[in-house]
């Protein structure tokens, strides 16, 4: 027994009689071991109570062959298409992709970076570039292999794949001017701790103010990602004295509900107000009218961040991030300005 | 140095000249100790190229307080909702939630359950009751707690907190036949290796069976759950000589796609043609019109799935699986046929 009181492996091969080795391949792989063997070997471990040692299994091999990824939250597909392809990539070699999420709080993304890291990653996929001193003093300190998605800043010393959102933000924004509207809301997720949402704002707000005369921004609402978040800012950005003509939302999901809400409350889109995403989520080409908004790359995104990690994990320190594009994707839910608008 | 050639903590200690507790510290939680003696402590680690042995930690520790997910894909919101309030519950709970993928195959999956454990998982929540005897055996034998979710077997001497697959088909093809509808087309998940998809489906059948005379099922065709496959497979089944009235989707995804190419093709739904969903996935609300589709309860099963589990895990054995009801939900998408239908 151990000093915990616990019964350990080499209890259990001395009450079966058996090699500790012959314990181990039972339990990890019991096809191996002859018939009679096992059911010795599942005596003892029944008599004993016997749990295996998890932790013993990781410091016996070192590596656990795992890669983690914290996203934000699991509560929607949002991070869904670039967590396949990045998956896709590292089940190819070998290694097991493990989730955790954060809740948009960055205590919480630490605790899971921690026992990430804790529980053997190999090296660990983050989502965005703004997170306090203590995480990355950790993320050093540990010299742990990581890779940042989501995001792109081209002067960061940080290894990132991924796109500039702000650019995102400007590019729908210039969309809708370039229609002729000039009163604009926005609707945004809750840019506190979260550098895309941030970012996708900042991209729009430099849109609208680098024409002359700069458009009017009538209301800026902040708020979860949702459907029916998207729609209760909807119907704020539209009570405001002078109603928008267009409402920019910072991804998908609030433009959807936006949408939705609109389509309750009679109003018509684009005719009466244009409605615009970010991202190009499948929401977007399933709401009626579908959402004119900008695509990110989230397939090749992913498999380019789950490459540049494997590099890392393997040791090359000489890998360097990378941009995808993102692009403007036209379809029906942006219009010009209804006359008079 | 180990065996291996890797410097180890205590080597870290010897050059540091400080005691290996501290530099336990240093690493876990450096704000506690001196800013001189981490100076030291990082020139140590620097010179000696340390890398901390993962595996040394969860020793150390015993719990590593994870639990662990294998859900089929991560590439759509299918399990989104009911994973995002298992996370709640664990982590107020203290514990971390690791999520892999298993890519709907059954050898992938046992490899992630492995690993999940090999990297001290102190529980798993797996999606179904379909799954080959050398998982099981693995499960038995390592005696990891586990709960199934998805799905529910009233029978079963496994520990199940889900809903019946098979009574959701059941009652979306009573809702067709009640509205008269006897030509019905299937469009199912692949079934093969999924006991979810394959129990919808046969839920369907029974009904369709049940009603004298029995309704004529037009074409049944399994696809992986997507929206363009769901278009494809609609595609397939509008093509057979005789169209049917009703096009029975195994999930809101896969109706999804088939709304979406009716649109394409201009047939009118409900109209020309009904279509249905599983599970009261944000699509099935968004899409135009909104479908017709079985509520899966799927907050309240992550809940509940999270509650046994954690006692489970808290070793008590006495903790028996519950059983979340599924309710039809009527939308637009399921009228009567039209006239000679």
């Amino acid at each position: 027994m151990e000093p915990s009181g616990l019964p350990t492996l080499q209890d259990v091969s001395r009450v079966a009689g058996v090699s500790t080795a012959t314990v181990s391949r039972c339990i990890n792989d019991p096809s191996k071991v002859a018939r009679k063997t096992r059911e010795q070997i599942q005596k003892a471990i029944d008599e004993l109570g016997y749990t295996p040692n998890f932790g013993g299994r990781v410091l016996a091999s070192r590596r656990t062959n795992s890669v983690g990824v914290v996203i934000p939250t699991m509560d929607n597909a949002m991070f869904a298409g670039a967590l396949q392809a990045f998956q896709e990539v590292l089940t190819d070699a070998g290694k097991t992709l493990l989730v955790a999420s954060s809740g948009y709080d960055p205590a919480q993304e630490f605790r899971q970076i921690r026992a990430l890291v804790a529980n053997g990653a190999d090296g660990l996929l983050l989502i965005g570039t703004d997170r306090p001193q203590d995480t990355r003093d950790f993320l050093a300190r540990r010299r742990v292999p990581h890779v940042l998605t989501w995001c792109f800043e081209p002067d960061s010393t940080a290894c990132i794949v991924g796109f500039d959102n702000r650019k995102a933000g400007r590019l729908i924004a210039e969309a809708a001017l370039a229609l002729g509207h000039r009163n604009v809301a926005i609707i945004g997720g809750i840019s506190r701790n979260n550098d895309r949402a941030a970012g996708r704002m900042a991209g729009m707000r430099d849109a609208l103010a680098a024409i002359g005369p700069p458009a009017r921004i009538t209301r800026v609402v902040e708020t979860r990602y949702g459907l029916d978040q998207g729609g209760d800012a909807f119907d704020v950005v539209m009570q405001a004295n002078s109603a928008p003509t267009a409402v920019l939302c910072g991804n998908d999901v609030l433009a959807t509900g936006a949408i939705l809400r609109a389509r309750d409350r009679g109003i018509r889109v684009p005719q009466d107000v244009s409605i615009t995403g970010i991202d190009d989520h499948n929401l977007a080409r399933v709401v009626a009218p579908a959402l004119t908004t900008v695509r990110v790359p989230q397939r090749e995104m992913g498999r380019q961040a789950a490459r540049v990690l494997l590099g890392l994990i393997a040791g090359d320190r000489t890998l360097r991030g990378c941009e995808v594009e993102v692009s403007l994707v036209r379809r029906q839910s942006l219009a010009g300005p209804p006359p008079g608008g």
